[in-house]
């Protein structure tokens, strides 16, 4: 990696925990210079624009997402003690984990739902690559016998991004101690209505 | 009604509806002049500071919310009828009802989680409000004995807080065309575990 590539590396990460705090709108190359202690001109030789610089966050903020969430999910074994592992990363992924101000995805989804381009694409493609990814690792438990057969992973795949999001509510915003336990009472209500019914002898 | 406080409501409505689509923190006063076509110093003269416009427009939004969600709500028959015509009217305000931008309680979330203040906190005790009406609405099913006597009203709130944040995220940015359907399958789910299970005879 050249120094070039370092250094845009560094400021990425940077400019992703800042967007965690304050929205993909409120990441200004000013802010992102003082935080860096690089010139403006020299920050904007290495994005281009803000809507570059905002791409960017997301695209670093999914590789990021992947590595610590992810990755070592899928290297749990298949069925429910994969959805277990994925769910379990992500809460710290969303709680005070990798970001100080929580999911940049969640943020950015507000922001930019209205407001169609770049930005808007970029999101889009991730929010759905990683709901397709939960619903295959729901279905694997399908394969294995775990889940009932006519289970639904797209449906699954809803309600556990449900889950996570009031969870991302309850503990950021109202500060509530039971949002743990109160995301995980729902995974266990989500993986009993999935899980295959005894079978009638 | 003074014409005074005609124009604050007036302005107020505008403002809430520019909030919903850019957020509180995009809402300035300039955006609002434009608008309402009224001098920014007379804006001014009206809400002193953008702080108390966005506290302002929390404010005539809980009213809102209150006014088309809340109160035909508490209309409806007590336990499962209530709670399914306040889902329907929460679908409608996340949807395209009311505000163009979706929620504005949903986006001041993500905006204010990180900042402490007076805007937080107005929005801190509005969030707390609503999660406790929807348990006070679930609780009106187990003393019709339509649910359970041992199931969580607070883990339902937060349950169908979630269902209502994965509903607005897969139809306001993913514009997905099963958003609906699955919200509402989410919802009898949460039912079906919430309702009495059949005497044992």
């Amino acid at each position: 990696m050249g120094k070039g590539e370092d250094t845009r590396e560094a400021v990425l990460e940077q400019a992703t925990r800042l967007a965690s705090q304050v929205g993909l709108h409120g990441l200004t190359i000013g802010s992102l210079a003082t935080r860096t202690r690089l010139s403006k001109s020299g920050l904007f030789a290495h994005f281009r624009s803000k809507e570059s610089l905002q791409v960017q966050v997301l695209d670093h903020a999914a590789a990021l997402f992947v590595d610590v969430v992810v990755r070592p999910a899928l290297a749990a074994p298949r069925g429910e003690p994969r959805v277990r592992e994925l769910f379990e990363r992500w809460l710290g992924w969303c709680g005070s984990g990798q970001l100080p101000g929580g999911c940049v995805f969640i943020f950015a989804t507000n922001e930019f739902d209205d407001e169609p381009g770049q930005v808007r694409d970029r999101l889009v493609r991730a929010q759905r690559d990683w709901m397709e990814t939960i619903a295959t690792v729901f279905r694997s438990g399908i394969t294995e016998g775990q889940f009932r057969h006519d289970a639904d992973p797209d449906q699954f795949a809803n309600d556990l991004y449900g889950t996570i999001l009031a969870y991302h509510h309850a503990r950021r915003l109202l500060r509530d101690p039971q949002a743990e336990r109160r995301a995980r009472n729902a995974l266990d209500r989500l993986l009993d209505a999935a899980r295959a019914a005894p079978a009638l002898t």
